[in-house]
């Protein structure tokens, strides 16, 4: 908050403008925003939601993103973004040490929400193709403290991939099932298991997938009951709405 | 052929303007063409397409039905119309003896296609919503003289349901998998069988079931390779090349 | 399962056509299946996902719905049945004993899941229009055993309407949102809570609203992290979702 | 006008087929249009719309920008160019001296339009991915001498961000609100302020956000009654047409 | 708000669990909402929006929103619901003395605004099936206070019909322009004025026009630099955003 | 033009601010409007155009229509309106002698154009289905003083039936084709022939015809250089368009 | 034709499984067709539909199109391909004195279709950016020997501009009418003149105008009635549709 | 299958958690699943559906193809690979001698799959642009094991050149129509023919072909019954379909 606008805000309050109420909520709210040269912080996000506030790197400059790091880390939060391009991530790792980026997922990481690892999510994929997302989810889940275990290509043209793992699938708190072309796949797990299926699809395949809106529609209309759908390759929504599931059902284990 | 026409082109003939060749193919054509008020029947159909024309009843009129099923009972050639109302079809009855109206499949039928009942096709269907998609396919291979038999609402989510009949589905020449909502059926009916799937996207569902858009973009973008797709609805379509990949595989064993 | 069924795979079985497992397992399979003329109950569901199949009655007949009833009252499984049109309720109603209509749900009950009643789901929508959307969810929590609480009509154009129920908000285990138009509610709730938000979009609205298409694409592009969405008007599913996430955290308080 | 033109209209009057009326009429108005190779710029446009043409840059050579660029400086009109690439502001900006490109922008400019600053509009961005839609905003409420200030970043997944500049917004004479993603920040400020608010949807977001459609959608289907709306991505019809808001509340005061 | 809730409050406050400064804030504004059974009213929104909350009726039972109007009534503000049906407005008008129905326009109205007749907006359509919308934002401008004339069926085919009314155009503060089919007419109007356009598209038109979608496409990518646009069909908000920047253009004239 | 509305234009050429040559421009244009109350008809159509102001019926009142219909008797123009429900149809005939109404067409006309007879089209359906569109064409020209003929039911599956008339086709000025489904028949016939065709999706279909959007979308793809598309189920301007060629082939014909 | 298909089809002759007529037509059809590696030329096209067919460039390879090119020369006919990228022209020009490419229009030519020049066509465009859409319209024009002219950049936001050529426009034959984001140009040009306007929609604007789909559906609701459609950026088709009405105007003319 | 889960299968067996029954048939289809990094590959594919999993290559890395590729030539299963890049294909061809790129199809191949060449299909396009769909058609038949003939550019502007080819086509056991634009081809063939046909819409065209969506919605909507469809340049799918039909078709021959 600078100078000028707390002195406008007392002045207000003095010509009675402004009551005092609104005055000391004014004070504390804009103290839980930083503000950059094109950005606002939400540095009040933890507190809320549970979680820090994610930074989303596409469509953002280079400059920008630095100034993003440089100011969460000087308050001490730690830093997640997703969907930087290579090009982008090349340019960031020397200035900011201990960030880490993961080509796949396309997400820079500095340290861990801190708490212990707790709950458990299954992360599964119809084809190999659907993998970056996948990977952007898992990344999700590791960074929030969830553990987290991928499966790969258990589409369902053959069936016998999938009834391998259901046992396994059966002891996840929540399932991300990650699938482009028709999207069958969250309706068939989530026919075997009794815990939220959050499905994410892919913009994987081609002609009529047309961009991963087939296998959109197919999990919206899924016939299990217990699937929920996230944007078309939101690896990171989908982990992070899992992850939220797995430690709601895990608060009270962590309190002793 | 009217009166008028055959003089009309023996007149071209005459006069030089028509080849010979020409004057001969055009009455031969349109002798097999049975002209109506407001339709043109195609009494060739059977010899080029191994089944006579089937009438597609929605948008017209009674009196226009009444006049092709006449002609048709004239030619001696037997009489199938899809996507007829209950109303038509309580007008029609009474006026043509032996049709038959199927209530669920809004078809309207008088006779075979005469031929010994060859060939098997199994009628799938995701849920019962889906029974008049798929009774219209039952009973255009009726029609077509090839052996049929429905299993209703195996969808997806009760995994159990379609193993139970797997191995029926792997004796079929060729399977119809009727489905809506997110149309995940026939990718995992075709994981399981060596046979061509048919698959028909349906109207059944809600909200971005969008009319059976959902469905038929899944379908389009089945990870199984053996799965062909036909309209919305279009319970005959997919009965009908069905019917005919059933027939041809067993065209052999008819001869004798 | 039928004599005849039994008979012709003991005979396989006999002529080493299948594998003892095999023989077995489909024994097993095809006992929890109750095969009605045309509808196969999965009676495994419960086992498997926690609840009973869920009857969903839009496209199937009276006497399909009545077949349908009657055998899960025989197998003691509680009814549940979403999408239940007035006219088709006034004829079930008299025929079932206990049967419930809530007819802006658009719901038929009998019996809850008989657990008892554990976690916390609030439901909340944007306007006084969505009300039914949020009814089905509201009766489909109470069927699940969870405890839930329908706020109504607090819109993202009157903020302060919302404002008054965070605390309450923040208490909830889970949060259906329900807004047709332009969806925005979700987005708003989810920056308050550290809980899931299921986000329903509903086709209230008109001209661009198309029918809910907007709402669907806004709460898709939601940017806030803890938000899942279902099909469009889908009260039961997110209902459904909400409250399985409600459960799962409460399941080791149950036990004792 | 050219002399051929002149001459051929002289003549029409002259042989009786052009009414003297039309004949001046024709000549006024064809000498407010200047007619170039492959453009023809509108001279009159200010006197009737306030405001003289701007230049839409895409698709169009440099060779014609060129032309078009002269021209207006010779008519003595102000340039304004928006939708310009880099490499096409190169080529432009040594051949014509005062010229400015605004990078983030894409706008070319020399001049403004004369008048003196008037009126007040506030541009307000969801994300810091959406600032070059709000820089064209800016760049061109300055040109028409608006006065304007831009905050950046203020989505609803951090309310207590938008709650901050409330004060400030209610003291605009019309907000741009530029949002992409699911585009719910409109309705959001709408719901706060007595003015009108001119939604821009950007193409920011991937997947279903479909380039921008989510958020047209969601702006277009607002709940709040004071917002408008304009195409995708259009940072200079928003800018125009709140800036014409702004000088017309303003106007009356202008003259002393 | 209820007595119950106040002492939830103040018991909260009590524990220390609320602060000062939020308890107050709630009470004040849980004041500002009236709740009704299925309702929240905003009885705020006039200090913040300059006009009371308007009812959209659509989705709405009978039932509530004699509720609505009810306590509107006891509120002291005056009564607009829009998109009422000619069967509701039979039921509610005998038990609302005062309440008045457009039948063209659908809206319900009881009371003005109460502030003098201020500034002048021009509604016009293309064509005479247009008029319904047409007439919701003129029935929206008499409500605002503004004084408002509709010119019919002007569209783009007829062009003479539109140059006769050019010089009343120029003189409006803003212009609604109400068009269906291709959309056509707020650029030509656009090009004739300088004042702001606010552009309507309807559903009037058939095949492709697809309920509306290519007017609205047209109007959103309208070549002139003065047109924003609402939902399709939306009279209410055109008439609403004209009436806004109409009464903004007057307010100083108003006060003395 | 209204007495209060011409002393106003004087007026303003009194006081100078309106110069002689636009008031006596805008007199003549405002004559060649005839005001109704909810109607502007152009009754200098014909001269620009060639024919007179055909009436779309579709969302006018009877009570408009026939304000409409009497004035165009008044002023001697040849009534011709399209979408015409049956309802409305019924209502209008008894006020009006002559008026004659095409129940499938939904039209209603009184007069022709009055010139004699001139040029040949050829409009020809793909189906039984397409009548009433390619009924609207009829009529059109018919009003027009287009010799028409009609064929029905050629579409592509029975190809021989399209060759029969090939020679007739060659002989027309333009040709109308009408097809729903896959709207291939306009390929087809431009391939035979040397003349314009327009093409006219029909609504014929169901599932993904999605209302004549495939057909639509066929013609307008279209590999026949020779194919022009108009809107779906408009058979009342692709008869239009088409008479318009036709007649302009034979206007020095007609001047002898 | 090969010396193998001869043999083949005068084998069926003999054994009595070809008719002599169909024979005789089998061979001339076969020889009308230049069969190329991976192209059937219609060297029939000219004899049908009034001018040979035209090469479509897009997809196909520069050694393909060099067949094709080869075997067109010495057949005698004129080449004309469109839709040529730079590239592909800088590779073929070389092979093939007296071919010219126009950059621009992306077209290639050798000679013109050997008659005389006839009729005449305006092509306009909304503006500037349409230019390369309009050039290929010019350019196929003159290929079929029909007088061109074009008028660039009138569109409706400036409406003096195309007043100004309202004489010259009623005197042309056809119009060819080109226009991008609204597409509103073609309604207005309709509404002044007695002659078939053919609209190309073009992929000129962004956002909302979804790659000319907001223009197509424009031009296709015009409240015009003389405007027919064509592809989006199909300047090739709607100069061919226009040059063949200007030709057929004009036959008479040229006979003696 | 690892030492590790083997285990772990072993001691649920022991405890009495996994009946004897599941524990058998695990281990089965676990063995007949390949584990890879990334990839599941199904080695039971040709067991259950008659061929062996193909590899879809977009999307994937080219370590993981390789890795692929090695197991697949480990278990002795041919290769065929779809949708591979030039790119890729250079990097995998050394690495694994008697790997064939078909650079038009994008294919990559190893062996065939062993069977005697039974059946015949012809795969036919409507324009030389469709060559590279129709080239990945035939190299999957190839692969197949069925016999396969390719006809180009037959599209039905030149109808002569499809006739030609009737003889041939109604020798076919199923026909491969490739068509992109319109899509009208596989009516027209379907009308000449009595076996199925596998229509592959491409992404041929441009502007309103929408990347396929035309020919798609035109080849769903064949008036032709027998007629069913694939994903847009689904070239491999259709053959596959067509494959198995003809393969079925002599089933009974290939045994002695």
């Amino acid at each position: 908050m600078s100078q000028e606008e707390m002195v406008a805000l007392a002045q207000q309050l003095q010509k009675g403008e402004l009551p005092l109420n609104d005055f000391v909520e004014r004070i504390r709210s804009m103290n839980s925003v930083a503000k950059l040269e094109h950005a606002s912080l939400d540095l009040d996000r933890q507190r809320r939601c549970g979680y820090p506030e994610v930074v989303f790197a596409e469509g953002k400059s280079v400059a920008t993103l630095k100034q993003i790091f440089d100011r969460l880390l000087k308050e001490n939060v730690s830093i997640f973004a997703t969907r930087v391009s290579a090009e982008k991530a090349t340019q960031l790792l020397p200035n900011c040490p201990g960030l880490r980026y993961n080509e796949q997922a396309r997400t820079l990481r500095l340290g861990v929400t801190q708490r212990a690892r707790t709950g458990h999510v299954m992360v599964v994929t119809a084809g190999t193709s659907d993998l970056p997302v996948a990977e952007e989810a898992r990344e999700t889940l590791d960074w929030m403290g969830v553990s987290c275990e991928v499966i790969h290509d258990i589409g369902v043209a053959g069936p016998q991939r999938l009834l391998a793992h259901v046992p396994r699938l059966r002891k996840s708190d929540a399932i991300v099932v990650v699938a482009g072309m028709e999207g069958a796949l969250p309706s068939v797990v989530g026919g075997h298991v009794a815990c939220p299926v959050i499905a994410v699809p892919t913009s994987v395949g081609y002609g009529a997938a047309f961009g991963g809106l087939a296998a959109l529609l197919g999990m919206l209309n899924s016939c299990a009951s217990n699937v929920a759908v996230v944007n078309i390759d939101a690896g990171f929504k989908a982990g992070y709405v899992a992850g939220m599931i797995a430690r709601g059902k895990h608060q009270n284990e962590e309190a002793p």
